[in-house]
Order: structure tokens, then sequence, then C-alpha cells
């Protein structure tokens, strides 16, 4: 680690210039960004969507395997997700970050890297958040703030009976990429220069490194008319978030097990752990992938949707909800996802 | 403790479940609040401000004299703080909290009881945040969300040469009960139900563990028609934010040592201490009272206004930012306030 600068050298103060240094404002609505005690917005024509969440260090993210610019990254995205899944647009982000004493201006850059070319990406400004120390791990903390048409927020607590249930992408393959990394981890402890072998398996890491938010989906979805009955972010597994849409709205629902999508890598990796694939799909977390609801008329409109799937229906609530298993079984949907105060 | 809950127990949704229960928006600003991937606000004739804090066990409080409840009242009221120093309102927050498997369901809500009693106080609606594990200390990040009349936000950088430095309450106070309280713990360490002895000192405790944002000095203000060109509030000192509106504002400043408003308390503590009292209030942080500038001409209205100091005036940016002593001598200005990066 040469030509490495310690935190205390800059300061507070210094090492919050160094990270600003060059952040353009790109979005009309951001007045005033970082540097004051509060950024300043502007929302007039629209409803403003606010999102937060927290990554720890040894909870959420094991530094030993993710590279902190794929951290940076990943803390933006998973709640650009969540802005998305409301059917708006993320416009800001604030950052705070709790570093412990290990951690060098280097460190933070990278990290910050990670953050701003999702920013980037995505078209949101980075308009302030909080540095500060930190007795033991990295804490990330990340609020974004976007927008929607007003009165168009989708929640969760639409859906209505005979809606079909739908989902972007595939699932389970994020929570494959994680036992793969961990597993390498542990082959690779003590080995001096051990290269882990990912060959095959990219998509996977990938998954699980580095997540997308599902923005094309909204915005096909915008395109086609389509306004969803209710949305929701899979950040905990399809079951627990099937759960949150039907305990909302009031409703039960049936689940296809042989409509779940899964992708080829997420199957061999399942076969080479002797892991249940389903199971795995159902509760395996961090897919950021949108499960929504639509009105039964517009069936002919979504399934022609790239990248969206129809995997069931919603019923009335007394039915409960179940996943109808390939020969025709009922099993009751159990939300075992990722529970991290378990 | 007996009667505790562990939050295992309950998880993750049936923690939030707790935590929230009972929560009703007050603001016609808050359109949708917890209990859904996003909070949803409506802004249509005010700009909007968003401000975030992170407060990390160790670093900036000690549970072993600070009371949970008093904890999450502070944390709240220093977003609220952020929200005023830019001339605005505090209209909802956002609450995320990293908690190690130490604390109970109990700890929790006591924590949040403290949030939700400044949340009443100051007529903030609580809409969201995050709930997770951490491997070491508590973590608690809050996003505030405010709004201000458009195009009236209150920046560091308006102040101009000639302009009255204008400070609320008075200083030093809330670093005497910090030094206070760490005397005590030292003299209880290892002690049986010891009994702290904070007679006559009760106002250096309060300033410390339960502190207030200045809105009625925000209200005042309003009222006489008197507009700020800058203002920032006092978390690290006065120095040390004395040089942040200079810096923005291309300024230099001229405080005087004999204007600077000190509690009796304040002086009678330094005193015991053997510490220099201007030292104290120049560089203690955590007062949470506003420093602002205000044009020359509302000399005579400013001084009229109670809880209200004309402690210095604005200079030309060449001539620097310096402390003006009894005995005429100046000074150059240092932050020297509480970095907990350094």
């Amino acid at each position: 680690m040469s030509n490495q600068t310690e935190i205390a050298s800059l300061g507070e103060f210094g090492l919050i210039d160094r990270i600003t240094s060059g952040l353009t404002a790109r979005q009309p609505s951001t007045l005033k960004s970082v540097g004051d005690d509060a950024a300043v917005l502007s929302y007039p024509d629209t409803d403003v969507l606010v999102s937060s969440d927290m990554l720890v260090e040894g909870v959420h993210f094991d530094l030993t395997y993710v590279p902190l610019k794929h951290l940076g990254y990943k803390a933006a995205i998973v709640n650009f997700s969540d802005i998305y899944a409301m059917g708006g647009t993320p416009r800001q982000i604030t950052v705070s970050l709790g570093i412990s004493s290990r951690f060098t201006v280097e460190h933070i850059e990278e990290l910050y890297s990670g953050v701003r070319l999702a920013c980037d990406i995505y078209g949101v400004d980075l308009v302030g958040g909080d540095t500060t120390a930190s007795r033991s791990g990295l804490v990330v903390s990340v609020t974004c703030i976007g927008d929607v048409a007003r009165g168009s927020a989708v929640g969760r607590d639409g859906a209505k009976d005979t809606d079909l249930i739908c989902v972007s992408g595939d699932l389970g393959a994020a929570y494959m990429g994680l036992q793969l990394l961990e597993r390498e981890k542990v082959a690779s402890a003590g080995a001096k220069d051990f290269q882990p072998d990912f060959g095959g398996k990219e998509y996977l890491i990938e998954r699980q490194l580095k997540p997308e938010a599902r923005r094309d989906i909204i915005l096909k979805l915008l395109e086609k008319e389509i306004k969803p009955t209710a949305m929701i972010d899979i950040s905990d597994g399809l079951s627990s978030e099937m759960l949150h849409i039907c305990h909302a709205s009031h409703a039960g629902c049936r689940i296809y097990e042989d409509r779940i999508p899964i992708d080829y890598q997420t199957a061999v990796m399942a076969e080479e752990l002797g892991m249940n694939l389903v199971t795995a799909a159902l509760n395996g977390g961090e897919d950021y992938e949108l499960l929504f609801t639509v009105p039964l008329h517009d069936h002919e409109i979504i399934k022609e949707v790239e990248g969206v799937k129809v995997i069931g229906h919603i019923v009335k609530e007394d039915l409960g909800c179940a996943l109808v298993t390939r020969d025709g079984a009922e099993l009751p949907l159990k939300a075992q996802g990722f529970n991290h105060l378990s």
C-alpha cells in the first residue's frame, strides 16, 4: 500500500473537500449541492420520494472479497432500486460514512468513485452526507431522493384479486454469487497468491458485487402505458417481498414454481452446492429485481415486455399465499429470506 | 433487566412494526409514511432541504452516561438544527439504526421514544429508515427533509463586508457538560451505586444531553423581517463555523472576545477545570446555536431580538479572520473544534 494518505492528515473538512471535488449538479431539481448545512432541491410539479438504507461491514459486506468501489456502487444502486420500485426516478443521494482508523483517504476515494459511477450512469446527483469516525468497521448510510408524477407513486398496497404477478430478470443469482465468494474465501484462507476460479460463473459474481437497478423496466412499463397496481424491489427474496405485497394489499397469491425465472449459472451452482434451486430463487436476497402486479387485462401487453415474466396471480386474502409446485401441490409461501437481525 | 425482549425473537419486520406502531403523519407534505420502499412527499410551492448526520457509539456518544431516549432526541435535534440553519422548517426525518446484539427491543423503543418526542415538539414526521445489525456499537444515521420559501434558503456564502455577526443563546455549555459527564464517569468507575453530583450544573448537563434546535430564533427573525445574509448552526465550535462562513463568502471577520455570550455555569465549570473560558466558548462543540450575519442597517432591529447577540462584523477577505481580545489585540481565528476524524 504505497502512497496512502492518512485521514487524520486531512481532517474531516479536508477529506470532504477531496471527496466532493469536481462534483457538478446535473438534475434541474438540484438547486444547491454539497457544502452547506443542507442541500436545496426543487420539486414544484412532482411528488418527492425518500428512501434510506444502511450497509454495515461484517453484516452486509465482507471487505475481504468486496472491492470498495463495488461497495460504493452497490450502496447507491440499492437505494435507486427503492425509488424505481415506487415507479419513480432517483434524482439525488446523500452518503454518510462511518470510517474506522484502518481506512486511508485513498480507500474512501475508491468507495466514492463507485458511488459517483452509479450516479453518472443513473443520472443522480450526490448532494450531501456526513463523514465520521467509527470504532470498528465501515458503515455506509445512503438516503435517496427521487420523484414521480403527482399522485402516481406505486405502493405495495394496491394488488387486487386476479392481478397478474410479474417479475423482472432472474432470481437467486446474487445469492449464489455470495455462496461462491464465501467458498473461495474459505479456500483462500492462509494461502498466499491464491487465485479464485470463477470461470463460467462470472454472472453470479457480477450479480452479487455489481447489481443494477431496473430503470429499464420502469421505462418500458411507462412506454407501454402499463401502471402496476403494486410494486416492490426484491432485496430480501421473492417469498418475503411477495408476502409484503399481499399483507399490505390484503390479498393472497399463487406463484407457479415452473414460472420462476432462473439463470443457467444459478442452476449449475445450486447443483454443485447440493442446494434446492427453487428455495434459493425464492429466498435468496439482493437480486434487486422488480416484483409487481398488473391488472389481468394487461396480459397481452405485459407478456411482450422483454425481461419481464408473469409468475402467478393475486387471489382473495382468505385463500392465502402459496407456491404451486410442478406437480400441482400448493405449499404455503414463507419468508425465509435474508434477515440480518435474526 | 427484567421483561427485556430479544430482537431476534421479533425479527427485522417485527421490530419495525413495533417501532412504527401508532405513527401518524402531521405534515400536509407527508403523503405516505413508513411501510413502503420510499416515503412519498409533496412540495409544490417551496424548495426542499435535505440534510444527513451520522452518530456513532464511542465517537459521538458514550452510553455509560447518555440515556438512549436522550440519544434519540439529540439525533433528531441536530438534524432539525441543520434545516433551521438554512432558514427552513424541518418536516420529515428518516432514521437508520445499526444495532449490536446487546440491545433489546426495549432499548430500541427507548431510543425511538426520544426521536418521537423531538418529532412531537418540533412537528416533524418520522417517515422511514432502515434497521440492521451492527458488529459492534450503535450507529444512528438520520436524514431530515424540510422546506423553505422558494429561493429563500440561507447558505453560508452570502456574508458581505460590514455585515453584523450574530449568535443565539450562549456558547461552551455543551462542551462543559461533556467534561462534567466524563469526570463523573471516571469518578464512578468501579463504584457501586455511585451518585454523581451535578448540583448547580444542571444547565451544562442539559445542554450536552438534551440540546434544542433554535426554531424560536428563526421565527423571531421572520417576524422582524430580518433575512440573514449567511447562516450556520454551531456544531463544531464558533471558530470553526465562523471560518466556514468566511471561506464560503470570501470574507474576513472580527469577533470581539467580550461580546461572546457565555453562561455563568459555564464560567464556573471552566474555572473548576482550570480551562480557558474563551477557548472553550470558541471551540467547544454541540451548542447547536445559530451563527448568522445580517446587513449593518438591521442593527437597530437585531439588537432588540431577545436571545441574539451581535459579536462582531464581517470585513474584507484580505483582512483575515481574527478574534479581538479585551485589550484590543487581534488573534487569528483557528478551527480547533471537534474533529472526530483527527
